[in-house]
């Protein structure tokens, strides 16, 4: 299925290919207020195909919700889309899950094509068919998947995104090597933040990898959650308490890469070589959490809520060493204290 | 694809193995307020396993809509469901259309099982994975393409259904015979609306039989539509004009059906004899509507919105002869008319 995903430095012309082939009744590009300033015109410049018209959601992830769906569609409407329109989501992952969400159910799916502009996105969010929204307090509760037309990486839009963004989504490059490609995270380990268009896409091509074994999750795309369980819960809760400083995903999928790594190294046979150097590279970019002891029994709570853990079960993906992840690895409450306790005595 | 309506008359047995072999994490039902009242004891009694929940909603086309979605998503995340959870969607069209989408996007899909309870859902609404909502004017203008596990009918809810309701169903079984099969078309001609069981269940394997060839609608399942280009957009201006009297989809369909059979006779070469045939065997059941002459540029512009008329074109499917359809027929706003002088004059 996803063989999709076009890395251009420079250029759209697969994007322009599409559009040629495709014979589109209209062509949308949906922004948020922040690639409405910061990307529109550069896409603009590289695109020599009509716009039919620009929809521009509010910026953030409290906006990811059904409120901004109805407007979404709404527009789509009053635009005269039909299904065989196209909407181009040009923005970081909350527009392109938020986007394809609404292009997969507007006339019960019209196409979509995603075009990343922050790393988290090129890399892992607009890859993969995961579209979604959040409910209440619940992340990406509901969604479909349903893989976009295209994925176009262009790095110029790099040049505009705030450096603590850029982190964070460094943090799920990380997680790629760590999960399933050994000579990645060694690249990583070595230019640190000084990444350039190979690393992005060798990052990109991870995912599509495994997301082309097994679009629906029913087994190896799992992998993909390392670190994510843990991090989810923490993301959750501090999104949740105002009082808690600000936590990005990156940031909170790097101290679960911690957590769930010694996790690894308890349960599935990880070496105290390889845990230590995780540690190591993923502290260099990430500063320490403060979590308290009694946050612990609530993040476990809320692991039990996450959808990828049924029956009540909490599933955890580990490592047997870098680069080769074991999914649906059972781990006691007792070792998730002991996580902490590792995470916080360092 | 879709190798999955089970016609049972008596027992549940198909459900019944799916939920055994499901390992499902919860199962909830469905249902609006009328067949929790006429259909759900019903069902509880032939079903052995237990039910976690029961969800309720309005009955009506005007509560098949997103907030009517919200609050089944919230008792889905109030009963604790997650994506290993079955939804078993037991009433009308607007039940399982609406049902199936809140299944189809809850958690990014949790499967479903369509128990119709009128006649039209079970040889129509409850198969072929099309699932949604009504957005504003537009019906169904939000929505998936789903699978339910399973199409489970039983005629035992019919004794409780109104007989227009009744009448109204029964204008999709004339439709199967029109477009797909000559031998059902003559057994309704004669049996009137004495039906049996074998009759709707040679009905409802009429769309399954197109559905599998075609789920997404790209050609030959288009043939569904007879009847419903002009049918359509007579039933949305009924809606939403509260001083016409209300007219059941069925209803509206039935008289498409000799507009778009009059079309047929002049574009397609249905002969005259034919023509002549349908107009009898439709007009025996459905009083003639009546129709004022300035409505019919209305009508012709609900078309050009129709989400099947893409680029500004109106489609329509028309029959050769009884019993074969042929799609993507172009006819001229003359013709329209001419069509319905043909229809008021009969
Ligand atoms: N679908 C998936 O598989 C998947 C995977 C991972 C994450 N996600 C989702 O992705 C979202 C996070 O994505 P994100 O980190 O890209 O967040 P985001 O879309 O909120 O972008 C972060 C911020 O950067 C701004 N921005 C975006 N591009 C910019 C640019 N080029 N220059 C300047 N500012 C720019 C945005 O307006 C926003 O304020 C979450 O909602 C998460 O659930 C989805
Ligand atoms: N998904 C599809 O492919 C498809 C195809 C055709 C129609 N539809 C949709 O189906 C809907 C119409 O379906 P419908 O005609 O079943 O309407 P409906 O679900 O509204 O049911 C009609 C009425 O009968 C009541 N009822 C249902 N079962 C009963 C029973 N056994 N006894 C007594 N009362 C009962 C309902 O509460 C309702 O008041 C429309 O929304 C239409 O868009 C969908
Ligand atoms: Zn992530
Ligand atoms: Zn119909």
């Amino acid at each position: 299925m996803q063989k999709n995903v076009y890395f251009e430095t420079l250029g759209t012309a697969s994007l322009n290919q599409l559009v040629q082939n495709g014979n589109y009744s209209k062509i949308i590009v949906l922004v948020d207020e922040n690639t409405h300033e910061k990307c529109l015109d550069k896409f603009m410049e590289r695109t020599p195909f009509t716009i039919d018209g620009i929809i521009t959601i509010k910026p953030g992830e409290e906006h990811k919700n059904i409120t901004t769906c109805n407007m979404v569609w709404q527009s789509l409407a009053d635009f005269g889309c039909d299904r065989k329109s196209l909407l181009i989501n040009l923005g970081g992952g909350v527009v392109t899950d938020l986007g394809g969400f609404t292009a997969s159910t507007f006339k019960r799916g019209m196409d979509f094509v995603n075009v990343p502009t922050t790393l988290l996105s090129m890399v892992d969010a607009a890859i993969g068919g995961k579209t979604g929204i959040d409910f209440g307090v619940l992340k990406n509760q509901i969604g479909t998947i349903t893989q976009p037309k295209l994925v176009l990486i262009l790095q110029t839009f790099l040049e505009t995104l705030e450096k603590r963004q850029f982190v964070s989504g460094y943090a799920e490059m990380l997680k790629h090597g760590l999960i399933a490609k050994h000579a990645h995270w060694e690249t990583l380990k070595q230019k640190q933040l000084e990444i350039d268009a190979d690393d992005i896409e060798a990052s990109s091509q991870v995912k599509v990898g495994i997301v082309e074994q097994d679009p629906y999750e029913m087994g190896v795309r799992k992998k993909l959650n390392f670190g994510h369980t843990l991090g989810h819960a923490i993301e959750s809760y501090y999104l949740e308490h105002l009082t808690k400083p600000t936590l990005l995903h990156g940031e909170a999928i790097a101290a679960g890469m911690i957590l769930e790594g010694y996790l690894s190294h308890k349960v599935s046979g990880l070496s105290k070589v390889s845990l230590d150097e995780i540690n190591k590279v993923v502290s260099a970019h990430f500063d320490k959490i403060d979590f308290e002891k009694d946050e612990i029994p609530i993040f476990i709570d809320l692991m039990k809520h996450d959808k990828k853990n049924t029956h009540g079960n909490i599933n955890f993906v580990l490592l047997r060493e870098i680069g080769n992840a074991v999914i649906d690895c059972k781990v006691s409450e007792k070792e998730i204290q002991e996580a902490f306790s590792y995470y916080m005595d360092r």
